[in-house]
Protein backbone atom coordinates (compact mmCIF):
# COMPACT_ATOMS: atom_id res chain seq x y z
CA UNK A 1 0.00 0.00 0.00
CA UNK A 2 2.23 2.30 1.00
CA UNK A 3 6.05 2.74 0.97
CA UNK A 4 8.24 0.41 3.73
CA UNK A 5 9.03 3.52 6.02
CA UNK A 6 5.41 4.67 6.24
CA UNK A 7 4.91 0.43 6.96
CA UNK A 8 6.80 0.73 10.00
CA UNK A 9 5.61 3.82 11.20
CA UNK A 10 2.51 2.28 11.19
CA UNK A 11 3.78 -0.63 12.89
CA UNK A 12 5.89 1.27 15.90
CA UNK A 13 1.93 3.26 16.57
CA UNK A 14 0.47 -0.67 16.58
CA UNK A 15 2.81 -1.66 19.11
CA UNK A 16 1.77 0.88 21.98
CA UNK A 17 -1.28 -0.17 24.52
CA UNK A 18 -4.56 0.78 23.62
CA UNK A 19 -3.78 1.53 18.95
CA UNK A 20 -4.11 -1.82 16.90
CA UNK A 21 -3.41 -1.86 13.60
CA UNK A 22 -6.15 -0.06 11.89
CA UNK A 23 -6.10 3.19 14.33
CA UNK A 24 -1.92 2.97 13.86
CA UNK A 25 -2.91 3.58 9.95
CA UNK A 26 -5.17 6.55 11.09
CA UNK A 27 -2.93 7.79 13.22
CA UNK A 28 -0.10 8.20 10.77
CA UNK A 29 -2.63 9.49 7.91
CA UNK A 30 -3.73 12.07 10.72
CA UNK A 31 0.48 12.86 11.20
CA UNK A 32 1.40 13.01 7.45
CA UNK A 33 -1.29 15.39 7.52
CA UNK A 34 -0.52 17.82 9.76
CA UNK A 35 2.50 17.73 9.74
CA UNK A 36 3.44 20.68 11.49
CA UNK A 37 0.58 20.52 13.96
CA UNK A 38 1.02 16.70 14.99
CA UNK A 39 4.37 15.12 13.25
CA UNK A 40 6.84 17.75 14.17
CA UNK A 41 5.38 18.26 18.11
CA UNK A 42 5.55 14.61 18.50
CA UNK A 43 8.73 13.90 16.74
CA UNK A 44 10.31 16.53 18.79
CA UNK A 45 8.57 15.48 22.35
CA UNK A 46 9.63 11.60 21.54
CA UNK A 47 13.38 12.88 21.02
CA UNK A 48 13.74 15.09 24.38
CA UNK A 49 12.03 12.13 26.21
CA UNK A 50 14.35 9.57 24.79
CA UNK A 51 17.67 11.72 25.72
CA UNK A 52 16.62 12.42 28.89
CA UNK A 53 15.01 9.10 29.99
CA UNK A 54 16.40 8.26 33.52
CA UNK A 55 15.42 6.04 36.33
CA UNK A 56 15.65 8.26 39.82
CA UNK A 57 17.91 6.29 41.98
CA UNK A 58 16.55 7.51 45.14
CA UNK A 59 12.70 5.96 44.46
CA UNK A 60 12.45 4.26 40.69
CA UNK A 61 10.19 6.19 39.04
CA UNK A 62 10.61 6.97 35.29
CA UNK A 63 11.46 10.36 34.53
CA UNK A 64 13.22 12.97 32.24
CA UNK A 65 15.92 14.09 35.53
CA UNK A 66 17.50 12.08 38.32
CA UNK A 67 15.78 12.58 40.69
CA UNK A 68 12.61 12.64 39.34
CA UNK A 69 10.36 15.69 39.66
CA UNK A 70 9.20 14.09 42.86
CA UNK A 71 11.49 13.62 44.86
CA UNK A 72 13.47 16.71 43.53
CA UNK A 73 10.23 18.59 44.53
CA UNK A 74 11.30 20.16 48.34
CA UNK A 75 7.05 20.83 48.80
CA UNK A 76 6.72 17.25 49.03
CA UNK A 77 6.79 15.46 53.05
CA UNK A 78 9.51 13.44 53.06
CA UNK A 79 8.29 12.17 56.09
CA UNK A 80 6.02 9.62 54.00
CA UNK A 81 6.85 7.25 51.98
CA UNK A 82 4.07 5.16 49.35
CA UNK A 83 5.70 1.95 48.57
CA UNK A 84 4.15 1.02 44.98
CA UNK A 85 4.98 -2.05 42.61
CA UNK A 86 5.12 -0.18 39.83
CA UNK A 87 5.65 2.83 37.79
CA UNK A 88 2.24 3.22 36.30
CA UNK A 89 0.76 2.53 40.15
CA UNK A 90 3.06 5.30 41.27
CA UNK A 91 1.31 7.66 38.50
CA UNK A 92 -2.13 6.65 39.09
CA UNK A 93 -1.64 7.04 43.43
CA UNK A 94 -0.29 10.76 42.45
CA UNK A 95 -2.73 11.78 39.55
CA UNK A 96 -5.40 11.76 42.76
CA UNK A 97 -2.71 14.10 44.21
CA UNK A 98 -4.04 13.52 47.77
CA UNK A 99 -0.63 12.21 48.75
CA UNK A 100 1.99 14.63 50.04
CA UNK A 101 5.07 12.51 50.84
CA UNK A 102 7.63 10.59 47.99
CA UNK A 103 7.07 7.32 46.46
CA UNK A 104 9.23 4.08 46.16
CA UNK A 105 9.21 2.00 43.10
CA UNK A 106 9.60 -2.08 44.14
CA UNK A 107 9.45 -2.69 40.47
CA UNK A 108 7.40 -5.38 40.64
CA UNK A 109 6.39 -8.20 43.37
CA UNK A 110 6.92 -11.08 44.76
CA UNK A 111 5.84 -14.03 42.76
CA UNK A 112 7.16 -17.74 43.07
CA UNK A 113 4.99 -18.39 40.03
CA UNK A 114 7.20 -16.20 37.86
CA UNK A 115 10.70 -16.76 39.71
CA UNK A 116 10.78 -13.23 41.59
CA UNK A 117 12.36 -13.04 44.52
CA UNK A 118 12.61 -10.01 47.55
CA UNK A 119 16.62 -9.71 45.89
CA UNK A 120 14.87 -8.72 42.65
CA UNK A 121 13.12 -5.99 43.60
CA UNK A 122 14.12 -2.50 45.29
CA UNK A 123 13.04 -3.78 48.66
CA UNK A 124 16.86 -3.66 49.88
CA UNK A 125 17.42 0.25 49.07
CA UNK A 126 13.67 0.97 50.18
CA UNK A 127 14.93 -0.96 53.74
CA UNK A 128 18.04 1.76 53.16
CA UNK A 129 16.03 4.52 52.77
CA UNK A 130 14.02 3.77 55.98
CA UNK A 131 17.05 2.77 57.94
CA UNK A 132 18.39 6.43 57.34
CA UNK A 133 15.77 8.07 59.15
CA UNK A 134 13.56 10.83 58.47
CA UNK A 135 10.73 8.45 57.74
CA UNK A 136 7.92 8.77 59.85
CA UNK A 137 5.23 6.79 57.67
CA UNK A 138 5.23 3.77 55.25
CA UNK A 139 1.94 3.77 53.07
CA UNK A 140 1.85 0.06 51.70
CA UNK A 141 0.17 0.16 48.28
CA UNK A 142 0.45 -2.95 46.62
CA UNK A 143 -2.51 -3.91 44.49
CA UNK A 144 -5.44 -5.89 46.56
CA UNK A 145 -3.65 -9.00 43.81
CA UNK A 146 -2.35 -11.76 46.08
CA UNK A 147 1.07 -11.39 44.80
CA UNK A 148 0.69 -7.65 46.22
CA UNK A 149 -0.58 -8.65 49.46
CA UNK A 150 2.36 -11.30 49.82
CA UNK A 151 4.63 -8.52 48.63
CA UNK A 152 3.30 -5.93 51.23
CA UNK A 153 3.45 -8.44 54.30
CA UNK A 154 7.16 -9.01 53.47
CA UNK A 155 8.36 -5.72 53.25
CA UNK A 156 6.24 -4.84 56.58
CA UNK A 157 8.19 -7.47 57.93
CA UNK A 158 11.31 -6.48 56.47
CA UNK A 159 10.28 -2.60 58.08
CA UNK A 160 9.12 -3.71 61.22
CA UNK A 161 12.37 -3.21 63.43
CA UNK A 162 12.34 0.69 62.43
CA UNK A 163 10.24 3.24 64.15
CA UNK A 164 7.88 3.87 61.53
CA UNK A 165 4.42 3.97 61.50
CA UNK A 166 3.22 1.13 58.81
CA UNK A 167 -0.08 1.74 57.39
CA UNK A 168 -2.01 0.26 54.06
CA UNK A 169 -4.80 1.21 51.72
CA UNK A 170 -8.06 0.72 52.87
CA UNK A 171 -9.80 -2.30 51.14
CA UNK A 172 -13.32 -2.02 50.49
CA UNK A 173 -16.14 -0.99 48.07
CA UNK A 174 -14.97 0.96 45.51
CA UNK A 175 -16.95 4.48 44.80
CA UNK A 176 -19.98 3.68 42.90
CA UNK A 177 -19.59 0.19 43.61
CA UNK A 178 -23.01 -2.09 43.52
CA UNK A 179 -22.82 -5.13 45.84
CA UNK A 180 -24.97 -7.06 43.58
CA UNK A 181 -21.51 -6.89 41.46
CA UNK A 182 -18.76 -7.11 43.78
CA UNK A 183 -17.36 -10.39 44.33
CA UNK A 184 -17.05 -12.12 47.92
CA UNK A 185 -14.01 -11.20 48.51
CA UNK A 186 -14.44 -7.36 48.51
CA UNK A 187 -17.73 -7.86 50.28
CA UNK A 188 -15.63 -9.74 52.91
CA UNK A 189 -13.19 -6.95 53.48
CA UNK A 190 -15.66 -4.33 53.23
CA UNK A 191 -17.63 -5.90 56.22
CA UNK A 192 -14.81 -7.01 58.11
CA UNK A 193 -13.17 -3.24 57.74
CA UNK A 194 -16.57 -1.72 58.46
CA UNK A 195 -16.85 1.64 60.53
CA UNK A 196 -19.09 3.45 63.18
CA UNK A 197 -21.53 5.72 61.83
CA UNK A 198 -20.07 9.51 62.34
CA UNK B 1 2.88 14.27 38.22
CA UNK B 2 5.80 13.85 35.26
CA UNK B 3 8.05 16.44 34.18
CA UNK B 4 7.34 18.78 31.61
CA UNK B 5 8.84 16.72 29.04
CA UNK B 6 6.97 13.54 29.69
CA UNK B 7 3.71 16.01 29.47
CA UNK B 8 4.46 17.07 26.43
CA UNK B 9 4.98 13.56 24.81
CA UNK B 10 1.65 12.22 26.56
CA UNK B 11 -0.43 15.29 25.20
CA UNK B 12 1.36 15.17 21.58
CA UNK B 13 0.07 11.33 21.42
CA UNK B 14 -3.25 12.14 22.88
CA UNK B 15 -4.26 14.08 19.94
CA UNK B 16 -3.80 11.17 17.77
CA UNK B 17 -7.13 9.91 17.28
CA UNK B 18 -7.95 6.80 18.94
CA UNK B 19 -5.91 7.53 21.68
CA UNK B 20 -7.24 9.92 24.51
CA UNK B 21 -5.30 11.72 27.58
CA UNK B 22 -5.68 8.21 29.68
CA UNK B 23 -4.40 5.61 27.09
CA UNK B 24 -1.74 8.19 26.17
CA UNK B 25 -0.47 8.28 29.65
CA UNK B 26 -0.38 4.20 29.65
CA UNK B 27 1.23 4.50 25.95
CA UNK B 28 3.60 6.85 27.55
CA UNK B 29 4.65 4.14 30.36
CA UNK B 30 4.71 1.88 27.75
CA UNK B 31 7.38 3.92 25.42
CA UNK B 32 9.35 4.39 29.07
CA UNK B 33 9.59 0.92 30.23
CA UNK B 34 10.58 -1.31 26.59
CA UNK B 35 13.13 1.77 25.61
CA UNK B 36 14.87 -0.26 23.44
CA UNK B 37 12.01 -2.07 21.78
CA UNK B 38 9.29 0.40 21.86
CA UNK B 39 10.49 3.93 22.09
CA UNK B 40 13.62 3.46 19.79
CA UNK B 41 11.67 2.01 16.84
CA UNK B 42 8.83 4.83 17.02
CA UNK B 43 11.29 7.67 16.98
CA UNK B 44 13.34 6.16 14.24
CA UNK B 45 10.13 5.56 11.68
CA UNK B 46 9.19 9.51 12.57
CA UNK B 47 12.13 10.16 11.85
CA UNK B 48 12.67 8.79 8.51
CA UNK B 49 9.07 9.42 7.64
CA UNK B 50 8.94 13.57 8.56
CA UNK B 51 12.37 13.49 6.27
CA UNK B 52 10.93 11.98 3.02
CA UNK B 53 7.43 12.99 3.76
CA UNK B 54 6.12 14.07 0.29
CA UNK B 55 3.25 14.33 -2.12
CA UNK B 56 3.20 12.95 -4.63
CA UNK B 57 2.84 15.07 -7.79
CA UNK B 58 1.42 13.11 -9.58
CA UNK B 59 -1.67 11.72 -7.98
CA UNK B 60 -1.69 13.80 -4.64
CA UNK B 61 -0.86 10.59 -2.56
CA UNK B 62 0.86 11.41 0.67
CA UNK B 63 4.52 9.10 0.44
CA UNK B 64 7.82 9.05 1.42
CA UNK B 65 8.78 8.87 -2.47
CA UNK B 66 7.77 11.15 -5.82
CA UNK B 67 6.37 9.78 -7.38
CA UNK B 68 4.58 7.70 -4.74
CA UNK B 69 5.19 4.02 -5.01
CA UNK B 70 1.57 3.69 -6.18
CA UNK B 71 2.62 5.60 -9.36
CA UNK B 72 6.17 4.40 -9.52
CA UNK B 73 4.96 0.72 -9.58
CA UNK B 74 5.01 -0.56 -13.54
CA UNK B 75 2.85 -2.99 -12.72
CA UNK B 76 0.16 -0.90 -11.93
CA UNK B 77 -2.03 -0.46 -14.57
CA UNK B 78 -1.47 3.14 -16.27
CA UNK B 79 -4.89 2.99 -18.48
CA UNK B 80 -7.27 2.84 -15.26
CA UNK B 81 -7.45 6.38 -13.10
CA UNK B 82 -9.86 5.64 -9.60
CA UNK B 83 -10.70 9.31 -8.34
CA UNK B 84 -11.16 9.68 -4.53
CA UNK B 85 -11.21 12.73 -2.16
CA UNK B 86 -8.76 12.13 0.53
CA UNK B 87 -5.76 10.04 0.84
CA UNK B 88 -7.46 7.85 3.35
CA UNK B 89 -9.94 6.80 0.65
CA UNK B 90 -6.90 5.68 -1.70
CA UNK B 91 -5.61 3.59 1.79
CA UNK B 92 -8.87 2.57 2.26
CA UNK B 93 -9.48 1.12 -1.20
CA UNK B 94 -5.65 0.22 -2.18
CA UNK B 95 -5.84 -2.08 1.08
CA UNK B 96 -8.54 -4.37 -0.58
CA UNK B 97 -6.17 -4.81 -3.96
CA UNK B 98 -9.06 -5.51 -6.11
CA UNK B 99 -8.24 -2.06 -8.06
CA UNK B 100 -5.18 -2.88 -10.40
CA UNK B 101 -4.65 0.85 -12.05
CA UNK B 102 -3.25 4.10 -10.25
CA UNK B 103 -5.16 7.10 -8.10
CA UNK B 104 -6.00 10.50 -8.37
CA UNK B 105 -6.30 12.07 -5.09
CA UNK B 106 -8.91 15.35 -5.29
CA UNK B 107 -7.40 16.72 -1.77
CA UNK B 108 -11.32 17.21 -0.58
CA UNK B 109 -14.79 17.70 -1.57
CA UNK B 110 -17.37 20.63 -3.42
CA UNK B 111 -18.92 22.27 -0.82
CA UNK B 112 -20.71 25.06 -0.95
CA UNK B 113 -20.75 25.53 3.01
CA UNK B 114 -17.39 25.10 3.42
CA UNK B 115 -16.50 27.40 0.34
CA UNK B 116 -14.90 24.13 -1.35
CA UNK B 117 -14.93 25.34 -4.90
CA UNK B 118 -13.23 23.54 -8.11
CA UNK B 119 -10.36 25.41 -7.83
CA UNK B 120 -9.30 24.18 -4.37
CA UNK B 121 -9.10 20.77 -5.40
CA UNK B 122 -6.81 18.95 -7.68
CA UNK B 123 -9.42 19.14 -10.83
CA UNK B 124 -7.43 20.78 -13.18
CA UNK B 125 -4.63 18.47 -13.12
CA UNK B 126 -6.55 15.45 -13.01
CA UNK B 127 -8.39 16.51 -16.28
CA UNK B 128 -4.83 17.45 -17.14
CA UNK B 129 -4.04 13.53 -16.90
CA UNK B 130 -6.82 12.24 -18.34
CA UNK B 131 -6.47 15.13 -21.73
CA UNK B 132 -2.44 13.47 -22.08
CA UNK B 133 -4.23 10.33 -22.97
CA UNK B 134 -3.02 6.76 -22.23
CA UNK B 135 -6.53 6.41 -19.68
CA UNK B 136 -9.28 4.20 -20.98
CA UNK B 137 -11.19 3.95 -17.50
CA UNK B 138 -11.57 6.34 -15.09
CA UNK B 139 -13.60 4.79 -11.77
CA UNK B 140 -15.63 8.07 -9.72
CA UNK B 141 -14.70 6.86 -6.05
CA UNK B 142 -16.53 9.65 -4.07
CA UNK B 143 -17.83 9.13 -1.16
CA UNK B 144 -21.72 8.38 -1.47
CA UNK B 145 -22.73 11.73 0.39
CA UNK B 146 -23.86 14.61 -0.97
CA UNK B 147 -21.17 17.08 -1.23
CA UNK B 148 -19.60 13.19 -2.29
CA UNK B 149 -22.03 12.74 -5.13
CA UNK B 150 -22.02 16.40 -5.98
CA UNK B 151 -17.79 16.19 -6.53
CA UNK B 152 -18.24 12.93 -8.56
CA UNK B 153 -21.31 14.68 -11.10
CA UNK B 154 -18.82 17.71 -11.60
CA UNK B 155 -16.06 15.71 -12.19
CA UNK B 156 -17.61 13.97 -14.61
CA UNK B 157 -18.92 16.76 -16.53
CA UNK B 158 -15.54 17.70 -17.05
CA UNK B 159 -14.43 14.21 -18.34
CA UNK B 160 -16.89 13.92 -21.07
CA UNK B 161 -15.40 15.44 -23.80
CA UNK B 162 -12.49 12.96 -23.29
CA UNK B 163 -12.33 9.58 -25.04
CA UNK B 164 -12.95 7.44 -21.77
CA UNK B 165 -15.18 5.58 -19.97
CA UNK B 166 -16.80 7.15 -16.90
CA UNK B 167 -17.82 4.60 -14.18
CA UNK B 168 -18.72 4.88 -10.22
CA UNK B 169 -18.55 2.48 -7.30
CA UNK B 170 -21.97 0.60 -7.40
CA UNK B 171 -24.33 1.76 -4.35
CA UNK B 172 -26.40 -1.10 -2.49
CA UNK B 173 -26.49 -3.02 0.60
CA UNK B 174 -22.73 -3.25 2.51
CA UNK B 175 -22.39 -6.43 3.30
CA UNK B 176 -23.65 -7.92 6.39
CA UNK B 177 -26.11 -5.42 5.78
CA UNK B 178 -29.50 -5.84 7.27
CA UNK B 179 -32.53 -4.33 6.02
CA UNK B 180 -34.06 -4.02 9.47
CA UNK B 181 -31.19 -1.49 10.12
CA UNK B 182 -30.60 0.30 6.79
CA UNK B 183 -31.53 3.74 5.89
CA UNK B 184 -34.30 4.52 3.66
CA UNK B 185 -31.70 6.56 0.95
CA UNK B 186 -29.62 3.09 0.84
CA UNK B 187 -32.32 1.07 0.66
CA UNK B 188 -34.09 2.73 -2.91
CA UNK B 189 -30.07 3.03 -4.13
CA UNK B 190 -30.26 -0.93 -3.55
CA UNK B 191 -33.97 -1.88 -5.04
CA UNK B 192 -33.20 0.86 -8.11
CA UNK B 193 -29.83 -1.08 -8.84
CA UNK B 194 -31.11 -4.19 -8.62
CA UNK B 195 -29.73 -6.77 -10.85
CA UNK B 196 -31.61 -10.02 -12.48
CA UNK B 197 -30.34 -13.35 -10.42
CA UNK B 198 -28.10 -14.86 -13.34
Amino acid sequence: MASREIEALANALARLPGLGPRSARRAVLHLMKKRENALQPLLAALQTVSEKLSTCSTCGNVDTSDPCSICADPRRDETMLCVVEEVSDLWALDRSRLFPGRYHVLGGRLSALEGVRPEDLTIDRLVARVSNGGTDEVVLAMNATLEGQTTAHYVAERLEKFPVRLSQLAHGLPVGGELDYLDEGTLAQALRARRPVA
